[in-house]
């Protein structure tokens, strides 16, 4: 992803955020790697990821114009929550921009507190050890 | 309203597209002044106010943290549409920031056309010579 | 503040990232009320409060057009590096929608790590006890 | 581009101010194809191109994880102002999502009205009947 000059405020860099929006599309683009949509999930069994922490661990700024890399990872699952962590990276040189972690409750629709369905989970679980970036 | 630093951008000016974000905060407010809030039109008589066109006219910069008043007007209220105008001002010097207007189709929860929900239309429509600030 | 059309996503509530837009203009408004803005501290001791951790617990969500508090208090000051913690809570029923904090390293605007500029330190530890409300 | 959740709204569909977002992702990898970046015209040319208007016509939704591509053209360059024109395209069905313009005023960094920079406009202007996208 390029960080877009809407996403920088007045310091010059990009504003603190937007990492929990990338940390997003890096929890899209798992789901995807693991081959299906989180769209899908939502649509097909009922079954929304609210979030319910997020924590963030800003180590150095992203700038204009950056290309980025969120590394996401699944960092456990349980049978009503799921935790990813996130590792957001500059490509150009490498750099460790941010690090964190999100933990999501399941609940359908209605916003009730629903069990893992099955079928996603168990995509989810598979190769949890891998990061995959986008 | 008060300018947030996130709404600034490495130019060390408002980003343009929060002027849009104000204009519908401006619309919010027009309706409640009207006796009704955008949100109960939605809920009540299954209407949207889709967003079928914007236009703004960026005239001065806005900064962080000045305080800033959305004057909005009814422009036209059709059978199926309905036109808003705004001018975005500093309250510190009175400096018109910008100004523009948005075009709305109005239809239902299914995104299908329909009319003006008329109990709606006629607030809308009362004293609409008069614009209101937030 | 008034929840914004823009912030709510396609679950119908309020996306999480905007928490901490929220936060800050809780940060915003705290210094407000011990006597000097943000802005000011920026450019007149040339020292940014560079955000260096961000945490939120999402308790309930926030809904379009609800009216929030963000109830902000001084956690720690120390020589270079200041930590608030937040509370959102609606107007309406009293609810804690979600609580929070953020740690800042102070930099200049060459981003070095500097102390924290000597009266505006004195000003935000005045009362520190007291949360502020906006 | 992969439409993000952050994007949308609770009418689920994209929030209509992300498309000037997009424009801007637009404008960026046009200068990125003629050979440069905008953040090094910022840097190495003094020039800014601040936003003086932008014009959305919104045809059809975009919905959370749709590929979108920018299709963005040099719309007229003068000697302080350049225009720029833009079709938001759905990859998955080539379907027209929205179009616009937006006009810029170039000034240098403390805001003052200059001259195009000479390099700068050949590269834009070189090519210019051929939209590029993203």
């Amino acid at each position: 992803m390029r960080v877009r000059y809407a996403e920088t405020d007045q310091m010059g860099i990009v504003h603190h955020a937007n990492y929990l929006v990338w940390f997003e599309s890096g929890r899209s683009d798992l789901c995807r790697q693991r081959g299906f949509s989180y769209k899908e999930m939502e649509d097909e069994s009922d079954s929304l990821l609210v979030v319910a922490e997020s924590y963030v661990r800003y180590k150095s700024p992203a700038f204009y114009d950056d290309l980025i890399t969120v590394r996401t990872k699944v960092g456990e699952i349980r049978s009503r929550s799921i935790r990813f962590t996130y590792q957001v990276v500059r490509k150009s040189d490498g750099a460790l921009l941010a690090e964190g972690e999100t933990n999501h409750i399941v609940t359908n629709s209605q916003k009730k507190v629903r069990s893992f369905p099955e079928l996603y989970r168990q995509r989810l679980m598979a190769d949890s050890s891998k990061p995959k970036s986008i």
